[in-house]
């Protein structure tokens, strides 16, 4: 970790390993949260609750288990926001360089799609574009609050040098946001881009995307504001932010 | 920690972000005690079981979140018996200064009853006294159990230094005490005050809030007289007893 | 431990301590089973299959974190044949004294009954004799498969130095045990005896314990008997199986 | 584990003791399959979602369980795929000997049977071959999907060094797996052959056997694939790969 803050470019996996890593890692994600959606609607007709449920720990348990899997590689952003918040914090020191921000939100948003179309291959669930409108002002409130907490949580985390923890507790963060947000927390763009490709439990209609997104960046900047306020010296220790990128 | 001991006022954020991060703590955990609380009842009408099945669940996760997110900022209380237990049996080490007793108790007033506020807007839900009366004699003794535990459990591990595994053992306490005890193990008197505010699942009528707050003081007595009972020498190692508080 | 080794008793708490420590331990591990019980009967009436999941959900937690509470304390048996278990393997070590276990096995016998209690009196239950037959041939099975596989996962961690996990793995165990077992896994002489004194959710019909109990010892004999094949050098390392003990 | 690289065959347990460990570890693990699933099926007649809940929640703690219980023995792979893999990409280092292969397969394949058998007698429910048909082409992509990605999972943190972590990891997975993929995720071959032997709620016709079976086994080869493309150096730290083996 010392070379890291000297000479990062040289801690880092190839940045095709990296991006393969966040296409991949994404796309999982994608497939937990949609498959998981379809599997509880067909299991729990009728029982919204229940359904939520099984989304929720199916989510949490998944999450956990990707950036743990992926970490190591791409530092398991897996979200647009928590890409640009590592690249805007740590700018001066080990973030995400500047160049690598395009192919990292590519891969994602890429990745995220081809999750949901994996997720109906196995449910046999032909792809089409949600009608599930979610935008409402409660909603976006929702959205706000889940992306602020995530963002600060993860970075939270990466300051007080316990990284180590952030795999369960982000897996932890979704499932309880999953309940106490109305919008269920989508919390990433790349995520609620490739569910609106899903017309079943988990899908979000096309029209409520561009709300949710710009949601999503403003709870981002909530996020990173709540953390200069709580851990002020953020910016020397940011980068590698959900888990430590370690060289192959 | 050894300058901790000598000159604790120096290791600690300023007062400000501390008292920042209980009221933003506190209000988080009612946030999420009763925004999930509402997404439960919305989502299973009719079936209180799964109602806090659902509700105890992401209450859980929560709390753990919201201690990892912000106790090194400030010690992650969120609660004002905690607050106070940590200076009566720190008094002569590195617990609460008396100085800071009021404002983080004010703190975590204030921010859980914005945290019921913000669950309102998120689910479009008015703010409204609760109609739930609780104060029973068979609840007044789950506070008094509940509240003994926690404390018990919060200094049994600052007391042992195994301070690392506190967030997620509190969050588990908390997961279990809402099913073991009748009251459903509100445990904290700023939370039990906020939960006043909104008429949904999870409130409380104000009528019950002294009897609750009574039972929970003397739930923290009793809790603080069996970590002696365990734990004879705490006194000399308190302070900083959710996590312990670094220096930013 | 160096010193434990040499002179063990000189590194326990006094034996008052530590059988308090059994007394509430135990007590408030049935509180958790009792009281979650009658909690998930009165708000899950009719369906069972719900019921059992709250149940062992708010039991494996409040397991986890009892063993973490007083585990520096007593060891956090909880359990005679645990006790048992730990002064037969570690006779010529570290082990339970022999002096030590029949305080010990009172202060588990008496805290679960005073734990049953104290359920009652929070959710207004009043004590009586239960009425529900358990000692069916596949229940009996049933105990003494899970009073095996408790006995091997506690003393193959401890043989492994692996004790810091086994608050963790003990509650998972007991979370998995009452699904996977057809008598929802007492595994416990001391639990078994005091779910008698309740005739709800989780009370046994004093006619069960007999055979319950049986079985159990069947199974620790048996879960001793695997720890002697997988893990052959385990005398050398017993002792303080479930939580190192430390000096206060 | 200096030690091991040069002359592994003296830092394992005997042969006899490991391939023990993976028929009790195998068998339990099917038990705790097929037996939840008995109990889910009886105590939640008619409701399938809860029926996948509470048999998901089960498998996940109690395979977390037996991966600490038994792990330091013999790998605690409990899978053919696992140990195929483990003996493939640590041919040079050290992975599991080829010599061991086929004990470890026939160890894995009779326990899990006798897993069956155990269930059954504890549940009164007497053996019979599975009437359940699984294999339709969404559920053949949902095994190739979930045993790639528990392969890539094991070996990347025994890739890099976490491998403390496999166990809750492996639990997640496989509690996420449960309802992410259409399959509900066998993933094992093994597993697969002792379910046909209950017709249950965890059975399997045995008419779906060979295709799960091949699906598993092009899905092993996928997840290797991947884990060359994230951890391209994997080949030199393999061996041990659930939880290192250590000489007893």
């Amino acid at each position: 970790m010392k070379t890291a803050h000297l000479r990062p470019e040289l801690s880092r996996p190839h940045l095709a390993r990296r991006v393969a890593a966040e296409f991949v890692g994404t796309g999982l994600l994608v497939t937990v949260v949609v498959g998981s959606g379809i599997a509880a609607q067909q299991l729990s007709a009728g029982d919204a609750g229940l359904q939520l449920l099984e989304n929720s720990i199916a989510t949490a348990l998944g999450l956990v288990v990707l950036i743990l899997m992926l970490g190591p590689v791409s530092g398991a952003h897996f979200n647009p926001v928590v890409s640009i918040a590592d690249w805007l914090i740590g700018r001066r020191g080990n973030g995400l360089p500047g160049r690598d921000l395009g192919p990292y939100l590519l891969a994602q948003i890429g990745g995220g799609i081809a999750g949901t179309l994996l997720a109906g291959v196995m449910f046999d669930t032909a792809p089409a574009l949600s009608t599930t409108d979610r935008a409402s002002g409660g909603h976006l409130v929702g959205e706000v609050v889940a992306t602020a907490g995530l963002v600060l949580l993860i970075f939270a985390l990466a300051r007080s040098g316990r990284s180590e923890v952030t795999a369960a507790a982000v897996g932890a963060y979704i499932g309880a946001a999953y309940w106490f947000t109305s919008s269920t927390s989508f919390a990433n763009p790349a995520v609620t881009i490739a569910r609106t490709f899903t017309d079943t439990f988990a899908g979000i209609a096309p029209a409520s995307v561009a709300p949710f997104i710009l949601a999503q960046l403003v709870g981002a900047a909530l996020g990173l504001g709540l953390l200069f306020v709580f851990y002020p010296t953020a910016a020397r220790t940011a980068g590698n932010v959900v888990i430590p990128v370690e060289a192959p």
